[in-house]
Formats: structure tokens, C-alpha cells, sequence
């Protein structure tokens, strides 16, 4: 017989195989083909990685990873919020917490209080590591959507001062992942696939 | 303009986007769909940080990390190659290593060398870290096919000694999680998903 700790984590392991189901707005690059959450976490897990010499300052990378790793978990029930919804609130809606309850609460205790920690300031964004890992986060989308000719921007019509001010995030993670964000947005505008809203 | 390195990093970034495409054999938990390689990566990351307390031996968490999170993408060239598959020979294959100089080559030079080091230690699988992110490269695919009634052991005939040698891995990284592995084929032997050779 499995120990009772072990048991718990294969029953966790089991069931977050569901993120592979949890379908983005966002399209692969130069694809059609919609990303899911676990695609999009494993991405952001190797990004981080990779960019790790670019954050503002010196991160604890394997809680950076971590982080990536298990930010959308509680979208198995709580479903993925486009960032651009403007009903829902994206960030910890209430669906969200009750959700991290049950899913990291299939571990045993000190597993679990340790992954809703670890998710509860990936949100909260204020830590060095949860700043970098929310930088990874806007990134991703952006490479994807200057590939697919505007992606979710034309498809939902969203301009570009919407677009900057959630971009913007990454600057608090990497002045130099910013600086290099801020001018694909720039070229966005020029090649027509990102909008400026029109002047009052 | 973004440095030279920054420039490399999200050209390899945006490349391996391909191992989203990239198809195993094995399904996904009690179901018909494939599942694809950076699905399968990240499963094994989130494996190996939650499993961690039954390594053998003490690991290099980050490494191990890296290890199951890169694993896989030299499949971007060369394919997947299933592992009961008795023609061509899993690990190493000139076409692999052809793939890691291209797809690893696309990072700065000190990068490019780190990943492909860890990639080789992998695959060599000698040190504890590469003993346990190969344990988790086995145990996943054997939630599945259990899930999965047999799943590829069924679909191929792979009989029970066979999968027992390809399993058996998965000790050389955690006693305990062989305990557990060990358990389920008998089980599955049990239930008539798995089958023993007919004794000559």
C-alpha cells in the first residue's frame, strides 16, 4: 500500500491532469490552434528560465518555476478569465480561492498550505519572484499575438491602451523585457493589427 | 533594439512552441486524446516538485526541472519515438543529438552548452537528478495506461515483461515510487490490461 502522503499526491496528480483540457483565448504561434493552460504553464516555465538574466533583480528561479507551473490550476474550476473581460475581474475572484482550496487541499497539509501560498503571491504579484513570473505571463500572449496578425486584440477589438496597461506588468519584472514589449506593441500599431482607441 | 542575447532567446522561445505539436502515443487520463509533448513536460515538472520527498537521494530540485521541462524537445526534429518501439532505439540517436545542436544552437553560446549538458545528463541518466526526472518520464505514461484500460500496452501488445524493463526506472530514482509502479502492473496483470508472454 501507498503511503497516505503518497497516495494524496498521485490523487492531486491525477486530477490536474484537467489543466491539459482548460482552453486559452490565445492561439499557438502563426496557428489557429487554441493553447491550453498547460501548454501555456510549461512555456512560461521555460521562459523563465531562459530569461532569468533579464529580471530587475536577482529571483529565487525554482519558485519562479513553481509559480508558472501551478498559477492556473484553479482554472480546472473556476474556467480561464480572458485578461481583457471587463465583467470579470481576473485576478482571485472568489471562484478562484475556493478552487485553490480544493485542488492543492488533495495534498497532504503542509504541501498544500505551501502551493496556496506559493499561488496566492503569484497573484498578489509584490515579491520579487511572483513579479518576474507575472512578467513571463504577459509575454507569452504578446509573442503570440503580433504572430497571428493581431490574435485576440482584433478578434475581441481590444486597443492599444488596454493592451498597454496590462503590459505594462512586465516592467516590474524586467525593465529590459519591457523596453523590448513596449516595441513590438509600437510595431503592432504601425502594421495595423493593434489599434489606437480613436480621440475624443 | 533588443541585445543579441535577448534577440536569441526569444527566437528559440518562439521555436519550441513546436513541441505543442508534437504527439505521443499515450492518452491522456481516461481518455481517447493524444497527449502532446510540452502537455507531457509540464506534467512531469509539477511530478517531480510535489513527489520530491521520495527521491533515493537528496536532488538539485531546479536541475530535475529542467531536466523533465527540456527533455522532450529535440522531438521538435526528430519525432517522438515510442518506447516500445522495438526498431529504433530510444535514447541518444544521431538525429536527437543532430536536433539538440540546432534547437539548443539557437541560444547564446554558454546557454545553448548548459541545456544541451543537461539534456546529455538525462539521457545518460547517471546522476540523482537525471535517476528521478526519469522515474517521473515513467511513472506518468503508467497513471495513463492504467486510467486508460492497458492504453498503449493494449493498443501495441506490449506484454507485462516488457513494460516491467522499461519500468523498472523508475527505482533507480525512488524505491518508493517503484513500490507503488510495482503494484499497479500487478494489479493491471490482475484485471487482464496487461499481459504476461505465453511461457514457451
Amino acid at each position: 500500500m501507498p503511503s497516505e502522503n503518497l497516495s494524496k499526491q498521485i490523487a492531486f496528480i491525477k486530477e490536474i491532469d484537467k489543466l491539459k483540457y482548460i482552453q486559452r483565448k490565445t492561439r499557438l504561434l502563426n496557428s489557429e490552434r487554441q493553447e491550453n493552460d498547460a501548454e501555456h504553464s510549461w512555456h512560461l516555465a521555460v521562459m523563465a528560465i531562459i530569461l532569468a538574466e533579464h529580471a530587475n533583480h536577482a529571483v529565487d528561479m525554482l519558485k519562479v518555476v513553481k509559480m508558472v507551473l501551478i498559477h492556473d490550476l484553479v482554472e480546472i474550476d473556476a474556467g480561464d478569465t480572458f485578461i481583457y473581460d471587463s465583467q470579470k475581474n481576473h485576478s482571485n475572484s472568489e471562484a478562484e480561492r475556493i478552487a485553490a482550496e480544493r485542488i492543492f487541499g488533495l495534498l497532504p497539509e503542509e504541501q498544500a498550505a505551501e502551493l496556496i501560498d506559493i499561488w496566492e503571491e503569484f497573484e498578489a504579484g509584490k515579491t520579487e519572484e511572483a513579479k518576474f513570473a507575472r512578467s513571463m505571463d504577459r509575454l507569452e500572449p504578446l509573442l503570440q499575438n503580433t504572430s497571428n496578425n493581431g490574435g485576440t486584440w482584433k478578434e475581441f477589438d481590444v486597443p492599444y491602451e488596454k493592451v498597454y496597461e496590462k503590459k505594462k506588468v512586465i516592467k516590474e519584472g524586467s525593465d529590459r523585457l519591457w523596453n523590448f514589449a513596449e516595441q513590438l506593441l509600437d510595431e503592432s500599431v504601425e502594421k495595423g493589427i493593434l489599434k489606437k482607441d480613436a480621440p475624443q
